[in-house]
């Protein structure tokens, strides 16, 4: 399946959730990661997610069957040219 | 067609790109809008965020057919109970 991810942590511990996000994701943009993941890596993903995550802060996850109904537009400089994003 | 649009702005900029997007879609998390919009309503609303955002900017926009396909899993708060994000 295709997921987009999109987290809102406490500054100081946006790192933690980007950490694990890029385990089994990429990076596109700030608090953002996406990527195609099997359901076994979904499944440990959402749990940890889960242990990670603390009351005010949120991630969603968009779950796609795949990325071929998926269009994406960038507007202003594409973050993935950033090496931050590498 | 439905669409998620996320954004990274200079923060004393967010404001502009989050009312822009407001006008078509819903505020589901910092940074993050969501929601159905019309042909008509997604050419102007990309024409406009061509026109606010600039260079060290980016807003991607993630566009799909519709939401039939698209499962939405929320770990931590969900924001959308948060009064900031009515």
């Amino acid at each position: 399946m295709y997921i987009i991810a999109v987290y809102d942590m406490e500054a100081d511990r946006t790192h933690l959730m980007l950490s694990l996000l890029r385990r089994y994701l990429t990076h596109v943009q700030n608090s953002v990661c996406e990527g195609e993941v099997t359901e076994a890596q979904h499944a440990v993903l959402t749990e940890e997610i889960g242990d990670v995550v603390k009351p005010h802060e949120s991630v969603i996850l968009y779950q796609l069957r795949d990325d071929n109904w998926l269009n994406r537009e960038i507007y202003g400089d594409d973050p993935m040219d950033d090496h931050r994003f590498i």
